[in-house]
């Protein structure tokens, strides 16, 4: 009897606790619905900063404007750890431009990719050749020299989650693309936009080079002239583009993450991470991605001080450096972790835009993903019950690895985030405050139970 | 050990065809991610057609339109069912100025409500009295006579879901707003926007008014207006409202649902009803509300046809007139079917925009409800598995359930829909042709299984 009453009374409490938790996550609810700072935050961010890609003048305006408002937020210890970052400059405006016969010319919407090289100061002018796998480059490959090798390697729609069709094309964009172009003497290469959007706007991103090849010109293009291109490349064999780009490199800049605290009551030394990154690319206001993971980052410092929730472990709220084009930021925090052998028990990043919220990715052993799978339906008021142990979580807390940390990611719908992505549409106005404020909410909670129950 | 092999033999089977329905699920994801004419039918519907309120003649180009669309689609037997719908016309621009000492103005974003009563052909002009709620208007209801009443109740952040949020709101919109005003003496009503929007755009909706009382101008004001009016009624009471509206009904005029249909081969008595509404407002392109439904419905058409798909029972493709205003179309087919003594055995409407899918509302008894929550893991890759019994499902469906039928509602992601709802932003640029497709594929799956299994 004594038995299945210690039975009753756990359970009892364990009930009791549950509920505890249900209402204090309503409270984080009702606290981010009615009084968050996020949007406004975001606004600040992207309209009196915008573009800040690793070592521009805008990357210091952000640090400061990061580090001011954390302080101000109500951040205990607010300290900004240096990292040196690449600074890649785009040089001047990209251009391009088809050359028909009958002396037609079409401009085409371009953008250098980052980390591309120019093309020599003047324009470069050649005919191109359409390739719509590596296969058919192989197949290709004595038709390539002297030619600009296209991309035209499309979104595959048939993925439901629009990252899985992002991971299946963007291998044309990075240094396969360019060094298996280079391999076969093409002079540039134009790769059809990461995207599934309506419209015409070019995606950037990160490219990189084989050392073994030459560094050719890199360029991204809009869907819609990407598919004129292709079309017309069938018609018309003597079609040459003239490219301009003006990308270079100067030498490494010191950049920092901007790191808030809140220290621990009862496990001051355990460590939970939570962040995104504070560097976009230098062609939108870099709303979504990470404005978005930036100001929900901050939103829960604020919902905690608010709240006057006082959490047993030390919570870090951390601004990533560079993570667009170099990591630098992510590899330093992680490094400095491991050099001061700090216990991480757990790091959360948003970094997949500020989108109606759908779930987290986990990066977790079996156990702790029970743990964290029981909690899931107490998300399912506010959209974000869709727990996967997928083995994503952020790519700046992907360097926590090596600590063995349990990492997570904040999962929001995925359909409208390559629309946007890295793009000149990728401003405030296509944040919605309410998606945003609910991803904050869920991130939170999931905080909020991690610090409170361990992981 | 014959029970025992039936058992198995009867689960292998069963759970073959689990299978077979994932694949043919997928088969359907696969047709409308890589062939949709949804999105294209949605341009055609809101740029070619527009704004189509009942009665207007962009109504009929509206039928005429669905009519062609459906039979083209392949539909089996295209029909229009006649029903009168109410003819409210708007009449002119709405117009209201803020009257400030020393002859200063300012201009109001203002709509006009459905149904309502014109200022005469002049304008109105008299001072504003705010009203938090009924309860604020019993205490100052001595102090409205002569006045407009400015109901500035507000979108209640707290509710995650915002439908919920406009079910709390709506009311100051309606029948209670207009001749609880009236009652006291009030001029005209002025009601804050049903949204959250950052914006300033009015949204307009039908208003109703009580017989009993003098029927009033009745207007919804942009929340930035709102807000503005709120506090410089606080500062200024002399401030006085200009307004001028224009609306008036002409007699009810001819209307009708426009119904598709395949031939069920096995039960062709036995009807499921999946379908939208076809009007809109007068003030944007309905392109969320309800041309997503439209064409999500008339999209499951063109996949079963495509995938070769036939289906048991009968379904019917139902474009409903009259939705906004009146609800006739969904009456006359409601009736029609109780008249024909016709076998209703589920129906479905997408009228909740055309955002992703998280699920769907049923209104069905607890064991179909038990055998549908069976097929919810199918919905899971398909982001469409919330299903709960909620008793809703959608206003034009919601005349079948005096035949018993059991109803459901597609339930797309609240937080952007009031927005735009009945605003001039409900317009082509703000669906997104992913979310559209994706809530038509969960659509499919479940015409689908509901055709195959029975509920």
């Amino acid at each position: 009897m004594k038995g299945l009453f210690s039975i009753l009374l756990f359970t009892a409490i364990n009930c009791f606790a549950q509920n505890a938790d249900e209402v204090f996550i309503k409270k984080i609810s009702d606290e981010i619905f009615t009084h968050s700072k996020a949007y406004d935050n975001l606004r600040v961010l992207t309209k009196t900063i915008g573009p800040r890609l690793a070592g521009s003048p805008n990357m210091y305006k952000a640090e400061a404007w990061g580090y001011n408002l954390l302080k101000a937020t109500g951040s205990e210890n607010t300290y900004k750890q240096a990292c040196m970052v690449p600074h890649w400059v785009r040089g001047g405006k990209d251009e391009a431009v088809a050359l028909l016969p009958g002396n037609k010319r079409k401009v085409l919407d371009i953008v250098a990719l980052g980390n591309s090289v120019g093309t020599g100061g003047k324009p470069l002018t050649a005919p191109v050749i359409v390739i719509n796998s590596f296969e058919e480059l192989e197949a290709k490959k004595d038709d390539v020299k002297g030619k600009i090798v296209f991309y035209n390697y499309k979104f595959n729609p048939r993925f439901v989650e629009t990252f899985q069709s992002y991971g299946d094309a963007v291998k044309y964009r990075g240094r396969l693309g360019t060094s298996s172009a280079a391999k076969y003497g093409a002079v540039a290469t134009i790769v059809r936009s990461m995207s599934h959007e309506a419209g015409n706007n070019p995606h950037t991103g990160s490219t990189w080079y084989d050392s073994a090849y030459k560094k050719n010109p890199a360029v991204a293009i809009g869907l819609r002239d990407a598919d004129w291109l292709a079309d017309e490349i069938g018609k018309n064999r003597s079609l040459k583009i003239q490219l301009k780009t003006n990308g270079y490199f100067l030498p490494d800049a010191e950049g920092h993450n901007i790191i808030g605290e809140l220290k621990g009551s009862e496990f001051p030394n355990e460590y939970i991470t939570v962040g995104g990154h504070l560097d976009s690319w230098d062609n939108c206001e870099g709303a979504h991605d990470d404005g978005a993971g930036i100001t929900q980052t901050i939103e829960i410092l604020r919902t905690f001080k608010a709240l006057g929730y006082k959490p047993k472990r030390t919570i870090r709220f951390v601004l990533f450096a560079n993570e667009e084009n170099g990591t630098r930021g992510a590899k330093k925090y992680a490094d400095e972790a491991e050099a001061k052998k700090e216990k991480h028990i757990f790091a959360l990043e948003s970094d997949a835009g500020g989108f109606t919220p759908r779930g987290f990715h986990f990066d977790v052993v079996p156990e702790a993903f029970s743990k964290l799978k029981n909690w899931a339906p107490m998300f399912e008021p506010y959209g974000g019950a869709g727990f996967v142990n997928d083995g994503e979580g952020g790519v700046d807390i992907s360097y926590l690895k090596k600590l063995g940390t349990p990492l997570s990611g904040l999962s929001p719908d995925s359909q409208r985030y390559f629309d946007i992505h890295h793009s000149r549409a990728d401003v405030f106005e296509s944040v919605n405050k309410r998606e945003l404020e609910l991803g904050a909410i869920n991130m939170a909670a999931l905080i909020y139970l991690v610090d409170k129950y361990g992981l």
